[in-house]
């Protein structure tokens, strides 16, 4: 292990979160409010970043093993470091309230424990979004945007941060695809803030939903969530950026160079499409009574439809009073998740895409055995390897998604809480399918212990489950 | 597709269910009751068997797409065929929920749609619960057992109908492989049927509960089931017996020949061992509450973690009322099920061993790319093609699980009824995890559909779901 290269990385993280801390500190300021959490914090991590960056590493050379800890201690540390600003302004007086709470910001899930969102002050509110923004694309994809980094070996870290079956360069160096991607990502997310504007949402409101939608996280400025701005307007926009930041970023890169036939023929985006397209139809037929009118429920069902396969988690009305049928079709879409190198969570619709071709493969193979199948995406075949690392990323994602919630259990709560509950942190979505955890309730209410637990879970979810317990292997820090 | 060769194996599995219904007609005729519904669907099969016969196959061989047929076909057929005296005698008046209770029987779920079983004909209810013994050792393997078949061909029926991830050839020759195990499978049943006897059940409960126990079922004479009998003594006989019938009967093969080591070197053994005693002491601790005393807790415990890890279903008390953390430990019983080579439903607990031991070797393999990690069972290394196909099998059967559980929840019925119902269906269990299909609850309210998805769901369950995907696989029935 290279401890000192670790070390160095480490400090760099925090001085980016420093650096990043200087938007809510202005924003508080913008608002006259006391902004003393945040130059503290500030002034401390800044002072712990530049301590580790102290040592000199004799090599530059990082190993998979390198990358791994380095995100998964990173992302640690930065949820702890997070939460001192509520912590000290007392807006989230409890530690594990706010690590819960910078968690979900950071892991882009929206699960919250906050529940006075008027009484929080504005600078606070503005990190409590913002955080959705830095954890969409991911802290260490920013440094390698900003800083040269040490070339090649970077792509481990990458690789722990990118979400989905496998990282795509989109060009060949690291630190390029780094730029293009946040590129992407800022560019989609001012053009949401300027309709959202344009949708008579204040600048403050509407830049922070626009970043809380850009990482598909959910958390709001507003107590009732985009339900409380009655609009039908900003319901569509949302909606429609939901959807778009849950697409492959690839494909905007494919789009800006031109290459238009590349972003028709992806089979992902069909299968996204054709998905989305399905559950709004059959969820609009099963809420029409509800609200009256085809029109409405429509309107309804493609918001929702959105909000969760997108993993972002924004709420209008409250969906745990739908028919049985219709939370099953939003508990699938929560399995799902995004596309491969979008920001949404979730299992990604290219794994479940190549597990499912696999198994028809395997029982064509058992009637014909001596045929060949191969399992094929966008017209190339798929790797073996990949096949694997999906069916061994499934089985993981499952048993864990079961142990997380026999010991969410452990509160009391019931089968389908405990359960949606754990999906809900693990696939990066926010609310869960009972009316406890759903768009109308919230996680304040249970133990520590527990939203240690799911803490846990939403920072799995958010790096793919393996440098977490990379961090716990015994091999890891063995020599 | 070797169709005459089919045609005669169907004629086979018919005749072979004529003479099995002489048994409920003897037990029928033993109360004097009329009798007319088994003479009636014993002269309707031994005739459509006789004229299955009749095409004389070109060639006896078999290839493993006709296996697959033959069990997917051949387990639709008996389910069909053995609801014909249920109908007949009006003891369940609706073809849909014979079909169902018949399917629960062979399939040895043991979920039930009968509401009132003391009204049964002694002779019908002797057919319900003597179901669970033919279906869990199988139907083809007796046939197999009982007549010479055409070789190593009939291994693709054996492979098909057996559970676990590969079948353990005993014996180099099917057929002696299929008497052995039908040797075993007599000799615990009788033995259960003697310690019955002795605590005071009629013979005739004592038979059908031995019965009901060796294939892992869970139907009772009854109503209040194993708990009816109010017998601490019947209740171990019955917890011991469940636990004999979830492990791997080549186990016992091994030792009638005094292989003993080899038995208690075995993995999956230990593994069940402390799972089961791992559960009983958590439950116990959980339930003491409830109970009163630690003692009575533990009773409760022990027989119900037997009668889940067994997929069996027998009921003593309602376990839908205790904390909501046993409930999920339960969950986790009906994932698992018994161990390969057993009469249990399940995943399996070798498969779930396989898996688990494969996703550590993955772990260290991230952390140390150059490491050679390789999944071992027993000492021995699992072939690469049997992680497949774990892995493959535990895909499909989450996939199945989830859109089983949206399919009933048509019926309006809740997250955790829908999802637990599916679970203990595709398990072969018998009881879910909420009071409507606890221990005290029952099938009858759901509808027509949804009894008719769950039959399915029972028989894909016992079959290891390929016997039945082959059937709708248009490659299948391709020339």
């Amino acid at each position: 292990m290279n401890y000192r290269m670790i070390s160095r990385v480490m400090g760099l993280i925090l001085l980016a979160m420093a650096a990043l801390m200087l938007l809510p500190l202005i924003a508080g300021l913008c608002f006259h409010e006391r902004v003393v959490n945040f130059i503290i914090t500030i002034a401390v991590t800044a002072a712990l970043g530049g301590l580790l960056l102290l040592p000199k590493p004799q090599t530059r050379t990082l190993v998979a093993r390198d990358g791994f800890v380095i995100v998964g201690l990173g992302w640690i540390l930065i949820s702890a470091i997070g939460a001192l600003p509520f912590v000290l302004s007392g807006s989230i007086p409890h530690f594990y309230d706010a690590f819960f709470e910078t968690a979900s910001g950071l892991s882009t899930t929206g699960a919250s424990v906050v529940t006075d969102i008027p009484a929080m002050p504005r600078g606070d509110l503005f990190w409590r979004l913002f955080t959705h923004w830095i954890g969409g694309m991911g802290v260490l994809v920013f440094i390698m945007a900003v800083l040269p980094m040490s070339g090649e070996h970077s792509m481990h870290i990458m690789r722990a941060e990118v979400p989905g079956p496998s990282v795509g360069k989109l060009v060949p160096r690291v630190r390029k695809t780094a730029i293009t991607l946040y590129l992407i990502y800022i560019g989609l997310t001012l053009a949401e803030a300027f309709f959202l504007r344009l949708g008579g949402m204040s600048f403050y409101d509407a830049v922070l939903h626009a970043c809380a939608t850009a990482g598909t996280g959910g958390f709001s400025t507003n107590p009732a969530s985009i339900g409380g701005f009655n609009s039908l307007y900003i319901e569509i926009v949302i909606t429609v950026f939901m959807l778009l930041f849950g697409i492959n970023f690839n494909l905007y890169f494919l789009l800006l160079i031109g290459r238009w036939k590349d972003v028709t023929k992806n089979e992902e985006l069909h299968w996204f499409i054709g998905i989305v397209a399905g559950s709004v139809l059959l969820l609009a037929a099963g809420i029409t009574k509800i609200y009256g009118s085809f029109g409405t429920a429509l309107r309804h069902a493609f918001f929702n439809t959105a909000t969760l396969i997108s993993t972002t988690g924004f709420g209008t009305v409250d969906f745990t009073d739908w028919p049985e049928y219709c939370k099953w079709i939003l508990i699938l879409l929560m399995f799902c998740g995004g596309c491969a190198g979008s920001t949404g969570g979730g299992i990604k619709l290219s794994r479940l895409m190549i597990l499912g071709k696999h198994e028809v493969a395997e029982i064509r193979q058992m009637v014909r055995p001596r045929s060949v199948v191969r399992v094929q995406l966008d017209g190339k075949r798929v790797e073996k390897s990949t096949v694997k690392a999906a069916s061994t990323f499934f089985t993981l994602y499952m048993g864990l998604l079961l142990l997380f919630s026999l010991l969410v259990s452990l509160d009391g709560v019931d089968i389908a809480t405990s359960f949606t509950a754990s999906l809900s942190c693990l696939s990066n979505i926010g609310p869960g399918m009972t009316g406890a955890i759903g768009p109308a309730g919230n996680f304040a209410f249970f133990s520590d212990g527990t939203k240690l637990l799911l803490t846990l879970a939403m920072l799995m979810g958010r790096l793919e489950i393996y440098p977490i317990l990379v961090l716990v292997s015994r091999r890891t820090w063995k020599r």
